[in-house]
């Protein structure tokens, strides 16, 4: 699995901007994301995306459990800015960025057609940041809204490429 | 940072075991490692290990806050199995194992000499896992004995090989 998982290629990808997707029931979001991480824990290997409180995302995959990563290998830099700048509570990102969806093949969750690489993931294990865990200087860059990340650790169950 | 990392190989020579080294003033103690993520997080390029709290490595990397991982690129079977089944509360492995050490070059602690690949990291965020946000299943398979594991997010100040 992690062979198959171009991870290089994946986390390179990932730093200039990705497709995090979520929900359930029908109802998806979803944002652009730069971090992540790639890696083997608990004996499966994982995707671990993170998820400040404050975001739409935040309530869809805390109900859902799973999500999914689409790494744009072609230039899709419109819709990441869309999907980072705007909020699914407002508006439809997949209308107002003209992006189709596609059904995953192992979740629920479906990934963005066309987004080239894909990673479906069921969370197995997430925890939220703690504000005293964290050094000052890292709380005034990163979190000065106090709106901090929960990490999602999602067992990577299917990788593919459009 | 991320294309020096060699990701792919990483992860794939990880899951087969590597070199976990910490410690402080002359005294390090190595483990066997077989677990952790690669990736960026807070603008950095990280890689993230899990320690159980029942590990003398434990005592050493939350004492010292900074660790190295070195990923063998030959066969180190031998010392592997050493470091990942006795404790460095009993023996000085790195004699038992015939492991030379070789200082940092960004971290006060050292790497394996010979140890192939490694990563130089400095931990920004560490937390520690919570048994009551873990299924039973992970409760069960993974910590029968509580021995939960902390995350240690290091951010990587070099990578290199031998």
């Amino acid at each position: 699995m992690l062979k198959e998982a171009q991870v290089e290629k994946a986390l390179d990808i990932l730093s200039r901007g990705a497709f995090l997707t979520t929900g359930k029931d029908g109802k998806y979001n979803t944002m652009t994301i730069g971090w992540g991480n790639i890696g083997v824990v608990w004996g499966k290997p994982t995707f671990t995306v993170l998820v400040r409180s404050s975001r739409h995302t935040y309530g869809l995959i805390e109900s859902s459990g799973e999500f999914t990563v689409s790494l744009p290998l072609t230039d899709m830099k419109d819709a990441l800015n869309l999907c980072g700048s705007k909020s699914g509570r407002d508006i439809d990102k997949f209308q107002a960025a003209d992006l189709r969806l596609q059904p995953g093949r192992t979740v629920n969750t479906p990934v963005i057609a066309g987004g080239g690489l894909h990673y479906e993931c069921k969370v197995v294990y997430k925890q939220a940041m703690q504000p005293e865990l964290m050094s000052d200087a890292m709380k005034k860059q990163w979190y000065p809204q106090e709106d901090y990340h929960t990490l999602y650790f999602g067992e990577i169950t299917a990788v593919y490429s459009d």
